[in-house]
C-alpha cells in the first residue's frame, strides 16, 4: 500500500517535471535555433539500492528514513549535446518560481575522484494531490552525450570493485574522463565559431 | 511571437493537467479494480474558430479578449466507459488543492437543446513558468464512449446547419442522445449487478 | 528461452500487422474523410490462459501443440466507431498480397449466444527474421466502439459462470446486445444522411 | 495525390523497417547483456532537397526521376553507443531473410574527406500493400553516439561553404573526427577489458 502510494507520487511529481523540462527545451531550442536536449529519461530508485544506501551511510533502515535523508529517490537525467547547453537548462531549471533548488553539485567543473562529470541539483516542488499540498524532491542529473557515453563504462565498473585488474580499468577510464571533457570544449568551441562565419 | 508564446503555455498547462488526469486514473482504477478512463485527448482552440467565436459572442476580436473572454481555449477530453465514472473523475479533479472550479455545467443531468451530453467544468490552475507564475484557465469536458460517440454526428452536423434536411437529422440525432443516456444507464447499472454477485 | 523466443516474434509479428493496421487507417480515412479506426491494442495469450483453453479443448498441453492448435496466440483488436467501418478494414486487410485469411467468422451478422459482437479474422503472414522465414497466425478481432463496450461487461461474467443470480444478469446484458446492434445500425444511416444533405 | 501515396507508402516502409530494428535491438541486448541501440530515428527527403539533389547528379528533375534514382528518398538512422555495436546491428540487417543489402559504404573504415564517419546501407525489401507489392529501397546509417555528435556540426557547415573562415572551420572539425575515432576505439577496447575482469 505504502509502496504503491509511492509509485503514484513518483510518477507524478516526474510527470510535472518533464512538462516542465519540455517547455524549457522547447524555449531554449527556438532561441538558439537548435536542438537542445537530446534526451530525458527518469527512474525510481530501487528498494534494494534504498536499502543499500541507508546501510552505507548509516542511517535507519525504513520508508520513513529514506523519504527524509535520501535526496535521490526520484531521478531524472538529462543530455544536451553541447557543454554550454548543459548550463543553459539548469539556469532555466533555477528560474523556475515553484522549483526550490536545495543545491547544486557541478561534476563538470569538479569531476568525482573517478572521473565521473555531470551537473547534479536536487530540487523541491509542491505537489498538489487531493486535498493536501506535499513538497517533493528530486536529483536532476545534467550532462553532455559524451558524459553519459562515459558513465556507461563508469556503472559497470560499479560492480566490480575490489576486482583483480579493476583498478587499472578505472584509471584508464578516469584518463577518458579528461579526454571527453577536452572534447566537449572543443566541439563547443567550434560550435561557436561556425555560428559566426 | 505572441502566438509561439502562447503555444508553449498552452502545451505546458495541457501537460501539467494531464500528469493530474493520469494520476487520478491510477488512483481510481486500483480503487475500483478496473478501466476507468478510456482516454485523454487535448485542443487548442484554433485562431479561425477563435475569430468566429469572438464574432458571435459580439467581444473585440483581438488576441486579449480572446484570452480574457473566452474559457475554451484550451480544451481536454476525459472518455469514460461508465456514467457514473465521469463523475468520480470530475470529483477527483475538484479535490485538488491547486485546481480552482470556476464553474461546472452537467449537460448530462440536463442535455443541451440538440442532445448533446457531457460534463463541463472551466477550471483554473496557477502555472509556474520562468520567474512568475499565471493562473490559466481551460475547459475539461467528461463524457461516456457512448456519448463521444453521439458527438461525433453532432459535430459534423455544426457545419450543416440551415440545410434542407438538416433540421430533421438534427431531430432524430436528438433522439438517439436519448438511447444513449437510457443504455449508459442500464449498462451502469448492470455492471453493479455484476459487481454484486 | 523458448518464451523469450515466443515474445520477440510476437512482438515482431504485431508491429508488422500494426504497420499494416496504420496505413489501412490513413488509406480510408483519406477517402472517406473521417477517422476510421480509433483504437488498436493487442495481446499475447498468457500462459495461464493458453493452458486453460488446451485443456477445454482436450489438446496435448505443451508448446509445441499450443503454436499448432490454438489461432489467437497472438491477438489484435481494432475498434472503429461506426458499422460499415468494421468491413471497410476488414475488406483491406483481405487485400493484403502477403495475408491469407484462414478464417472469418462474423460474429455481428451472427452474434454467439450470450450476444457477443465482433468480426473475427484469423489471418497468416509470413515473418522473415534472421536467415529463416516462417508463417505466424494471429486473430484480428474488429468491432464498434458500442461493442467494445458491451464486451467490457461480459469479459466480467466470464469469472462468474455458475454463481447465483449470473444466469439472469447474462439474460439482460444479451438484451442490451441487441440495443446496441440496433444503435450501430441507426447511427450508421443518420451519418450516411448528414453526408447526402 | 502523388505525394500523399508517395507519403504514405514512405509511413509503411519505416514501419516495417522499424519493427525489424526492433527485434534486432531485442535480440542483441538480450545476447549481449546491454544496450545496443540508443536511438532510431528516420526521415523522407524533402522535395527542395530531392530537386537539389537531382540538379546536382545531372538527372531528369521529376518524381520518376527521383524514385529511380535516388536511393535515400527514405532514411534510418540508428545510433549505438559502441563502435563494435554498429557492425553487430549491420550484420543483423543483413541476415534478414527479405532485406537485399544492394550496397555497403563503410565510412567509419574509410571516413569522407571532412571526416565525416558512418556506415551506410542501401538496403531494398518488398512491401505488401493492397493487391501489389513492390520493391522499395531505403539508406540505413548507423553510427555511434560520438559520431552523431560530431555531425551535428558538420551538418551546420553544409550552409556555409565558400563562405570566409569556412574551410579552416572544416579543417578543425576534421581533426576531430580523428579523435573522436580514436575514443570510439579506446572506449570500446575498455569495455571488453570491463567484460572480462
Amino acid at each position: 500500500m505504502e509502496k504503491e502510494k509511492y509509485e503514484l507520487r513518483y510518477q507524478y511529481v516526474v510527470g510535472i517535471l518533464k512538462a516542465k523540462i519540455n517547455i524549457i527545451n522547447e524555449q531554449l531550442s527556438r532561441e538558439y535555433g537548435r536542438e537542445i536536449i537530446r534526451e530525458v529519461s527518469s527512474r525510481l530508485k530501487k528498494p534494494d539500492s534504498i536499502h543499500a544506501k541507508l546501510l552505507r551511510k548509516d542511517y535507519e533502515r525504513n520508508f520513513a528514513a529514506a523519504k527524509k535523508k535520501l535526496n535521490d529517490l526520484i531521478g531524472i537525467r538529462i543530455v544536451c549535446l553541447f557543454l554550454d547547453d548543459v548550463y543553459k537548462v539548469a539556469e532555466m531549471l533555477q528560474k523556475q518560481s515553484d522549483v526550490e533548488v536545495i543545491k547544486i553539485k557541478d561534476y563538470i567543473e569538479k569531476p568525482k575522484k573517478n572521473g565521473y562529470m555531470s551537473l547534479h541539483m536536487i530540487v523541491e516542488i509542491p505537489i498538489y494531490l487531493g486535498e493536501q499540498s506535499e513538497i517533493k524532491r528530486a536529483e536532476i542529473q545534467i550532462r553532455t552525450s559524451a558524459m553519459d557515453f562515459w558513465s556507461v563504462l563508469d556503472y559497470q565498473l560499479i560492480y566490480k570493485k575490489n576486482v583483480s585488474g579493476a583498478e587499472e580499468v578505472a584509471k584508464e577510464l578516469k584518463g577518458y574522463s579528461e579526454e571527453i571533457a577536452a572534447l566537449d570544449k572543443k566541439m563547443m568551441k567550434l560550435r561557436n565559431k561556425i555560428d559566426k562565419i
